[in-house]
């Protein structure tokens, strides 16, 4: 995006427009009806576009065409991963668009689908999109970028969530483990499908006569607790030794579960997961996930975003960021 | 705020001004230079003034002066605080401008005072501030509303953080702790003076020969692990039984920290704060906390903040929400 050299200021306007400064306040303010005439109202909006005044946002959108705002559709902004992203896309943006100061502005529902209304009245340039499957309605020629979503076609910013997930399948093969149950999230969403086949493919392909039964819960604390908490007695009667959450939010539910049962980590059942939020590394026992860089991908995923917009993105190329296991506390031997 | 029976469309819009709908778009989209009559821009401009065309909010905001955002200022959305505040005011916004469609803009900022200069730019309609003693420069006729922070004057929304901090002292007094250590954050912040300031007087005021030792830290993870990590044996060595510290962040961190060094609590430490985050009841041992109302609070200062934009708010009178202590296995007998 190009920069003028010096920002016009009211003044500036108001000299090329030949009007006072209060004339353009009243224009830019929606306060000309009755106090400036129309002949002079359009010499001062022409004086706006031709300088590209830009203390008023709204002037300088009409003047330009570009709203100088992106928009994050995220799910739950509470969530610790979603939060990270959302720290990484405003310092992008900021970084991206040094001097031209586009905004952040972050659309999260953490019970429905976010409203993409905003985004088809054409209040942003475009638009990053962290809910899977949701595309800004009535606005094909957006410019977007779908993060973590490997399923999306276009602009993209994933993780190699399946060498992490491999990585972690070896682990649990390698301490012994037999029969894992996978607490899935109930969102259709691919990065749970790609984390879920991953890590049973592997798993299996390493440990004869595995299994891996299914489970799934929300991806919410009190969603992840309930479902342990109603579960926990068969996961342990069907011989299962070690539980893997698509999420640590949910992993740090069944830790909780556990705890209440008084079901010993890893003694009893080793728990693993996928994130690497900061809260994992805290836990009781500190979590073994695998760690899928939130805030980068935020980050690059809104410096791309500002070369679509400034039309000098290359042809759509997923950009996939390395993911890798950490291991904690929470795994052992069973 | 009124809302007009229909939205007007861009049909609506180019029926006014005697034009086809692809003039109306070249018009707001600001592609009307060399297409388009200066004559017939401003019809079209009138038009979209007189039917409060909403389709293109810029078209909108300089047709009514209104920009339809709100700003939220706030430090670090990663803090799950910060982030319950956040999902609050987007309710609450989105609740109390039904129809009118004011969006939330997040400016959060977690190493340096957030970028106020967007809200100064006149971008946004109103400010909500959960950034204690930061004021957007250069709008003094803003409208502000501020959230958790005694200190601050005009309209404002706090929680009962007295009462709480009262109930938490009276709980470790009675408990048979004489000894505590209390870890502020490292932030200059009314809300942390008034926790301590609270929880202190009571403590000395109910446990003759009452000792309150004072340490800090940031209000991050890291920062708390790497403070307690450094502080424990200095503490321990001081004969004190428990530990209160400003949030459950710095909690957690210390929880981590102890259990690193093989302390147990609260056998040998009891440990409590301030928040109720959703991870504080999972944490182990779950944490005993007082419990503020991060959602209500922002949902409650986004309405306030609307009525302040519509001019209905009364004089600004402190909105102050109850708090309560929340007892979980962080804390027992010295």
């Amino acid at each position: 995006m190009t920069r003028p050299p010096r920002r016009a200021r009211a003044v500036d306007v108001a000299a090329r427009a030949g009007v006072s400064v209060a004339t353009v306040s009243f224009v830019v303010n929606g306060k000309a009806e009755g106090r400036v005439s129309p002949a002079t109202r359009l010499r001062v909006l022409d004086a706006i576009a031709a300088l590209g005044y830009v203390t008023d946002a709204s002037a300088r959108a009409l003047a330009t065409g570009r709203r100088r705002q992106v928009a994050l559709l995220a799910h739950d902004m509470t969530n610790p991963f979603t939060a990270q992203v959302a720290a990484g896309a405003a310092a992008g943006i900021a970084e991206a668009t040094e001097g031209t100061g586009h905004l952040l502005l972050l659309l999260a529902s953490d019970d429905a689908e976010p409203d993409t209304e905003p985004v088809g009245a054409a209040t942003v340039d475009g638009v990053l999109i962290n809910y899977p499957g949701t595309l800004p309605a009535g606005r094909p020629d957006l410019p977007v970028v779908h993060l973590d979503d490997p399923a999306a076609g276009g602009h993209q910013v994933s993780m190699d969530v399946t060498v992490g997930a491999r990585e972690l399948a070896a682990h649990l093969a390698d301490l012994g483990h037999r029969h894992v149950v996978f607490l899935d999230s109930n969102r259709p969403w691919s990065t749970f499908a790609e984390r879920r086949t991953a890590f049973t493919g592997e798993f299996t392909r390493r440990v004869p006569g595995a299994v891996v039964t299914g489970d799934r819960s929300g991806i919410d604390l009190a969603g992840a607790v309930g479902r342990a908490a109603a579960a926990l007695e068969g996961w342990l009667g069907s011989g299962a030794t070690a539980v893997v959450t698509a999420t640590d939010v949910q992993a740090l539910g069944v830790l909780s579960a556990l705890a209440t049962a008084g079901v010993p980590v890893p003694g009893r059942l080793s728990v693993a997961a996928f994130d690497d939020i900061p809260f994992a590394a805290v836990s009781a026992p500190p979590l073994t996930t695998v760690a899928l860089p939130a805030r980068e991908l935020g980050h690059r995923g809104a410096v791309l975003l500002s070369r679509v917009i400034d039309g000098t993105a290359v042809d759509p190329a997923p950009l996939v960021l390395p993911a890798h296991l950490v291991v904690r506390g929470s795994t052992g031997p069973p």
